[in-house]
C-alpha cells in the first residue's frame, strides 16, 4: 500500500530487516531526506562519513550500501530509476532560511519533520544526522564548489532499499525551495515484503 | 607553547571563545583529525553536513567556518598554508582497517584515539561526529568517485584556527597508511592567545 507524504511534512515508521522500502516521487523534482536508526539502538544511525568513505564515492545510487556510524550496513539500494542523491548536505533546518535565504520568518524544514516525527521513538534534534538526501541534485564542480540544482527526477521516479538491519526510519517531502525546483510537493512510499 | 601528539595517538583540550589553535604537520604527509563540542553543551558539535552546505563547498579552507549541528560557527580558518583538508569522510576507525584494508587484527585509529581522549569530558564513542580532517588529501572525480592521496602538506605547514565559542577539542595524528603516505608521524599544535 503506497503511503503520502503531503508537502512539507514527513513521516517515521519501523522498518524490518529484509524489508524493503520504496521511495517514489509522484510528481517529479521532488527530494526526500531519509535517516536511519537502528530499530534496537538508536544510538546506532546513518553516517555520512562512513558512507562516502567505505563506498568511496561522493554520488550513492544502485548497488551501494547505507552504513552507519559503527560502521555496519543499514541499507543496500537495490534500484534507482533516477540516479541523483546527495549524500553531503545537512536537512534544510531554520537556520538553512535564515542563513541561506535570509528569511527570518517561520518556515517549514525538513529538520523539523525529521525531529517531530521521531521524537515518539525517543529521537532528540540533535540525535537527527545528516540524510541522505533522495532525488536531490547537488552538483560539484573540481573546485569543490557546490550548487543546488533542481532534481532531475520525473513523475514515477523512485529508489528501492532494503534494510540490513532492523531500522527506524524518517523520511520527508523537502521543504526548501531551491532544492524541489521551486514548487513543493508530496513523496511516496511503500513498504515491499 | 608546542605540544606533540605523538604518532597514532590523539588529544583533548578546551579552547576559550577567541582563542587561537594552530595546528601543524612537523614532518609533511601527516593527517590530522579533529572534532569539536560546545564546551557548555557537548551535545552541540561539528557537523560536515552543515558545513559543506552553509560555505557551500567541497573544499574547506582559509575564509572557511565550521559549523555546528545546531548551525552555529565554531571555527574560524584564518590561514592555512596547505591548503587541502577533507571533510567527507569518518575518521579511521577498526572497521575501516578490516573492511577496506582487509586486516583483522587490531590497529590504532582516529576513532578509538578521539574516542579515549574525549571519554574524561563524558563524550561517548557512538557520541564521535565525522571529523575535519586537516591536511587530507582526498580527491574526488566528476563520477564522483574518491581516492585518498598522500597529503600535499610539507614540514612545518599548519592551519590557524579561531574559536568562534567555547570548544573541547579533540585531534589526533591519524593511523591509516593510505591517509599519511605511508608512515606514522606526530602532529604539533599549539594555542594561541
Amino acid at each position: 500500500m503506497i503511503k503520502e507524504i503531503e508537502k512539507q511534512t514527513g513521516a517515521a515508521f519501523k522498518l524490518k530487516k529484509g524489508q524493503k522500502l520504496k521511495v517514489i516521487d509522484p510528481k517529479g523534482e521532488q527530494v526526500s531526506d531519509m535517516v536511519l536508526f537502528n530499530a534496537e539502538d538508536t544510538r546506532e544511525k546513518i553516517s555520512s562519513g562512513k558512507t562516502l568513505d567505505f563506498e568511496e564515492s561522493i554520488l550513492i545510487t544502485k548497488g551501494n550500501f547505507l552504513w552507519s556510524n559503527r560502521g555496519r550496513k543499514m541499507m543496500h539500494i537495490l534500484e534507482d530509476t533516477n540516479g541523483r542523491n546527495d549524500f553531503l548536505l545537512a536537512p534544510c533546518s531554520p537556520e538553512t532560511f535564515q542563513i541561506m535565504y535570509n528569511n527570518p520568518e517561520y518556515h517549514p524544514s525538513c529538520f523539523e519533520n525529521l525531529y517531530t516525527n521521531l521524537k515518539p521513538f525517543g529521537i532528540e534534534p540533535d540525535d537527527v544526522p545528516t540524510a541522505f538526501n533522495i532525488f536531490m541534485n547537488v552538483q560539484f564542480q573540481p573546485d569543490g564548489k557546490l550548487s543546488v540544482d533542481p532534481p532531475l527526477s520525473k513523475a514515477g521516479d523512485y529508489v528501492l532499499f532494503e534494510a540490513q538491519m532492523d531500522l527506524l526510519v524518517a523520511l520527508t517531502a523537502c521543504s526548501a525551495e531551491d532544492s524541489n525546483g521551486g514548487s513543493f510537493k508530496p513523496i511516496h512510499y511503500e513498504l515491499v515484503e
